[in-house]
């Protein structure tokens, strides 16, 4: 096939993400030997930090993109058909009014459940058993018990329900916990025993042991749990955030952690991200802070492009794409 | 029912035991209330520090005891029966020479499972997501990201297939991995997907990605990983103790650890316990120390002395004991 005749694929990073996120020319190269068949209708460029970005646009059919540019976008690239998104939350390109009719915006949903349901049985028995408390007595050298009973029957309240609240509902039930959904329409798949509708939310969170929240931000979901809502939780009762921070108040969040009022908190995800060094949240003593590693693995860029590949063989078959956005729900 | 007509049960406490652990009046008088029947056939006796030992030796038929006494036991108690211990580890009364015929010892296996199992899922998550270096970072207020894989395929390798080894291995086969049992004969209960005599440990442990001990100490298993066997295991691999520490050569573990060739360890158990204040343990950089609370709940006296009723009931009844301490194994 002629290089004219192939489609013109940008792929495009921004320097400073870790490594591990980097559409770099190693990991195109292993993607395309695992899909030879495709990837020989598929023409490649690679750039960093935009600085190659307007030249890409002009003749790009596809773009792999973190953030993707969306001003004038058609303008500026009169062939594009499909962008996928290297996340599975597209909270910052909301609403998509910038995007232009005739192109679709796939995420990577879906990649991200079985590490979800690792790091939430973690988090779960580390707020149980007050791991955090039983760390400071180590630090201090101090031989102290706190004995604390088995997880089991105690209740998960899981925040959303896609891919990685039915993670987090795998963890908790394998605990033996008893676990409900807060999901749009009030409908949860296994493992939930249970699920309420997001207007009924103010019913769900009195019963939480734990509430795990595990939704992407989008307008409806923002500011889902301000203060008045975390009050609605019972005396002890622990908090995971492994979706977003803009769910959440996290100012009361704090003041109900350091008074005790929650027994603590794992969070994966911040208003700020790096969290700055002088945040107030790497130093409350129950919070475990996690770097937004919750939901990720080694290897996420080769899993990223070999459903890219996937989507790429369905375009070329005709057939629908998968994962791609909903302009009506943002996700 | 006279008085003389009962059955004389001495408990006797150390009172410098954590108080979840006393024979308290106020434990017994609620054991007493919930086997009301069984309760009008004994007449019990509190000590503490063996101050009324003596004189309760005399009467007693039964008693339950963390350390009974050894010293000319059946001329100091010449009705006693039955000694019940509140632990599940007999090993500081091995060998049980000093034991007189006619008197059962009993201990309190089976209560530990449900929360070995537990703290076996959050160490083996703990180690393989290496959230002591997570928590590090998190209080030098560094955001830096250690992405692990899921843990679903790696192999947990269990020392001891008991109460608590199945309780260990419950945990990894829910985290989907693979489950290796090392006991006596070779057989190995569900969920031990397979087992290995224990004259074929060497064979067995280049297989752990983490080892898990869950053994007591008696004459077979003390000093049954010495150093040439932790250096069997592969790089990288983790270490939990929820057995004894005595199995193990502690020394060779530490260097192993501090030097990177174990990937850490979370630590329940220690030759000396309380750790003391200046014990090298505190502070090993990959390492958690639990002060021995990996298989105790709150309430375990309260089970246990449900426990003890259940079986005076077979005592009674004429039927054996259950959880009587087989004098060649030593549990």
């Amino acid at each position: 096939m002629a290089q004219s005749d192939k489609y013109h694929l940008h792929l495009e990073t921004v320097r400073k993400r870790p490594e591990h996120f980097h559409l770099s020319e190693a990991a195109w190269q292993s993607a395309a030997h695992r899909h030879s068949q495709l990837a020989q209708q598929v023409r490649v460029t690679i750039g960093y930090d935009g600085e190659t970005l307007e030249e890409a646009l002009k003749t790009a059919d596809f773009m792999i993109n973190s953030l993707p540019p969306k001003e004038r976008l058609r303008e500026r690239a009169p062939k594009l058909k499909w962008i996928q998104t290297t996340g599975a939350g597209v909270d910052t390109l909301l609403p998509l009014d910038w995007l232009p009719e005739g192109i679709t915006l796939t995420n990577n949903r879906g990649a991200h459940g079985e590490k979800a349901e690792d790091s939430c049985a973690l988090a779960l028995l580390a707020l149980h058993t007050r791991l955090p408390e039983t760390l400071q007595f180590q630090r201090d050298r101090v031989w102290k018990q706190i004995l604390t009973a088995p997880i089991a029957g105690q209740t998960a309240l899981i925040l959303g329900f896609g891919d990685l609240g039915q993670g987090a509902g795998r963890a908790a039930k394998k605990l033996g916990m008893k676990v409900i959904a807060v999901t749009r329409n009030g409908k949860a798949a296994a493992p939930a025993d249970a699920a309420f509708p997001v207007e009924r939310i103010d019913e769900a969170l009195p019963l939480a042991d734990y509430l795990i929240v595990t939704t992407p931000t989008t307008p409806e979901t923002r500011g889902l749990v301000p203060a008045r809502r975390l009050d609605l939780l019972k005396h002890g009762a622990g908090v995971i955030n492994i979706g977003r921070a803009a769910l959440m108040d996290y100012v009361r969040l704090r003041e109900k952690l350091e008074s005790g009022e929650l027994c603590g908190a794992v969070l994966d995800v911040f208003e700020q991200e790096p969290l700055p060094p002088d945040s107030p949240w790497w130093t409350v003593r129950n919070v475990i802070v996690t770097p937004h590693i919750s939901c990720d693995t080694p290897g996420y860029i080769d899993r990223l492009l070999d459903r890219w590949f996937e989507n790429f063989g369905r375009f070329v078959a005709g057939q629908p794409f998968e994962n791609a956005v909903d302009r009506r729900w943002g996700y």
